[in-house]
């Protein structure tokens, strides 16, 4: 039975992993729940799978569930999520925070020498050089929950990880895929907000759109695999039914497929090296599909995605800051106070500007990701 | 360094295991070759490998061998391929002997307990029940060759087979994918012997455009993977990028993809568990192809794989009995003396009449086969 703590258990991963959870009582038991602030569905959860403790963020929330639930061990805040991250009564931390906000609870996962489900991007994006450390340090595994991730965590299954020669990221090339630059100039919120293949939060959508999600990936894969950036590329591939793939130094390529269900990957981390039987989802049909299309990223079109490529390589805080000013200007797109090409462009600025630092410590990465987002801010006031 | 026997050195994979051996003087050594009766080529090859031991079919290739290599052990006739097969010296046995005179090969190497890289079809096609059984009596592996074969042994690498759910075979469709049954009634040798993406020998190519050897591949499958016939699927894939496929209980998909080079599951058998470089071949370029298309084989038109799936559930010695009298209908319609649909037809006909036997030693096996082959001679004599 292995004991689960699942942070960020409202949101979209959240409720499929309890999908997965709830399929499996025999193997998984929920250890503890934390949210941010969305009672109604963490009260209905929590007498579902009964955690022994849980967390919100929202102080008023958090005294809502002590009212509530008397007999329960409630915590709250920041330091709340982290304390319920760090706590070994738990088998597995599966992490699926949104937002930077999601990186010390993994942090403190590993210190406590608990292997960690990891959906949340920003850990990696922002601090991928200490987390990679220490989850080495404490022998500890990550386990990626990302579709992409995992499929190239399968596809490395039973191969000597020294025979890598690349790692093959598949992009579904977002809602603007075929258009240029002056085709995007009037985008807006609404348009950014449609992806074809995947339901996910506004953010991540957009994100999607512009290929920064993509740049983002390519860093997660460089941090994770311990791969060079130069051996991890990125094929458009609209139908998103290869979710990855690896390359090695016989030019084998090993693929994992499946139909677009985050319940796959959630599944697979919780359950390896084990394939849990997932009867909830569906069998690929091929066939149905008919076809498979892959084409090249246009990256002079979508510029975020080699702004991920040069921050990576140039190291540091690099893409920490990429991470920071993107959350701020794309929350600034959002709320149409910035237009959409915009957010390319700012960014590069913002990397041009940056100070970077070593980023092998929280407080390092938390000043350059705080810099860069306040320097973001101050370019939607000045524009 | 690993001391290779291999049987077929003259054949297509044998000249490209060559290519692969002689790409890793570090790794491997060729203890010993075998062909058929093509001296030309074979002094070239003893000349290059030193091998310690050769074997010709033919007497008279033997005796040449001997005056022109005095020194040389040389075998012959079928007796000395068996020899060659068993002898212990060798560390692997690649056996790449066209027909059924592979099958006593593989068996005598695996009586002997050396491992056995298989690119024989008839070994399991006509003896799979016997071959099986006394591989894991001796517990001996068998590593495929064929690519189909080798991409699933592969793509269950680091996952617990128990969690298989089913095995998706590739197949390129042969030459007249897309014809219907009229269609075919005028199919010459030249139109049969055009395969699109494989470079294979006369008999395979036929076999390939029946869709006969796809149905061969579903009773290796079976054999080599311990799964039963219904859940070995067939997918028609026209580009051959996707080798082969295996999906788990988990819906998760795992394939091995490359560019059509049989270097790669050769270099794969050889140096399994290890992928040993193989800069000799072409890496995959998803973006140069476009697209990957699937599509349903056309089973009422191309019978011969329904043949192979009634075959394998009829269990004994169908398998073997299809197989022998495909060799003869093939090599008659090959000399204009059946039409293209009695290759189907008249199979069909001799699986109606054949007197299964248990398939648990050679004897029997080589009885059903040679039965099978006499019936399919007096059906194109009475025709």
């Amino acid at each position: 039975m292995k004991r689960i703590t699942l942070l960020g258990s409202t949101g979209s991963i959240g409720t499929q992993t309890l999908d997965v959870v709830r399929s499996h009582p025999d193997l998984y038991r929920i250890h503890a729940l934390a949210c941010a602030r969305n009672t109604d569905l963490l009260f209905r959860q929590i007498r579902e799978f009964a955690p022994e403790v849980v967390s919100l963020l929202s102080e008023e929330a958090a005294e809502k569930t002590r009212t509530e639930f008397p007999d329960l061990t409630v915590f709250s805040g920041t330091e709340g999520l982290e304390t319920l991250a760090g706590d070994a009564a738990a088998d597995l931390v599966l992490n699926s925070v949104v937002g930077m906000a999601g990186m010390m609870p993994t942090y403190r996962a590993l210190c406590a020498g608990i292997p960690v489900a990891l959906a949340n991007k920003e850990t990696l994006v922002a601090g991928g050089q200490l987390i990679m450390k220490t989850a080495e340090e404490k022998g500890v595994p990550i386990l990626p929950v990302d579709s992409e991730h995992s499929a190239v965590f399968q596809s490395l299954q039973g191969s000597d990880r020294k025979r890598v020669r690349r790692i093959l990221l598949t992009a579904s090339g977002g809602a603007f895929r075929g258009k240029n630059r002056s085709e995007l100039e009037q985008v807006t919120a609404a348009q950014a907000l449609r992806n074809p293949n995947w339901d996910m939060g506004a953010k991540v959508t957009v994100d999607s759109s512009t290929l920064m999600n993509k740049g983002f990936e390519v860093a997660e894969a460089r941090w994770l695999f311990n791969m060079e950036p130069d051996r991890i590329d990125v094929v458009v591939h609209p139908e998103s039914i290869i979710h990855s793939m690896v390359e090695y130094e016989d030019r084998a390529v090993i693929a994992q497929l499946g139909v677009p269900d985050m319940k796959v990957p959630i599944n697979y981390a919780l359950g390896y090296p084990d394939r849990v039987p997932l009867p909830i989802t569906d069998s690929l049909d091929l066939v149905e599909l008919g076809k498979l299309t892959f084409e090249d990223p246009d990256t002079d079109t979508f510029r975020c995605l080699s702004l991920a490529y040069d921050a990576l390589k140039a190291g540091g805080t690099y893409c920490t800051a990429l991470n920071a000013a993107d959350e701020i200007l794309v929350a600034a797109f959002l709320k149409d106070e910035i237009r959409y090409l915009d957010i390319p462009d700012m960014l590069a600025r913002v990397m041009d500007r940056h100070h970077s630092r070593d980023a092998s410590d929280p407080e390092s990465i938390f000043a350059a990701d705080e810099e860069a987002r306040e320097m973001a801010r101050q370019m939607i006031a000045d524009q």
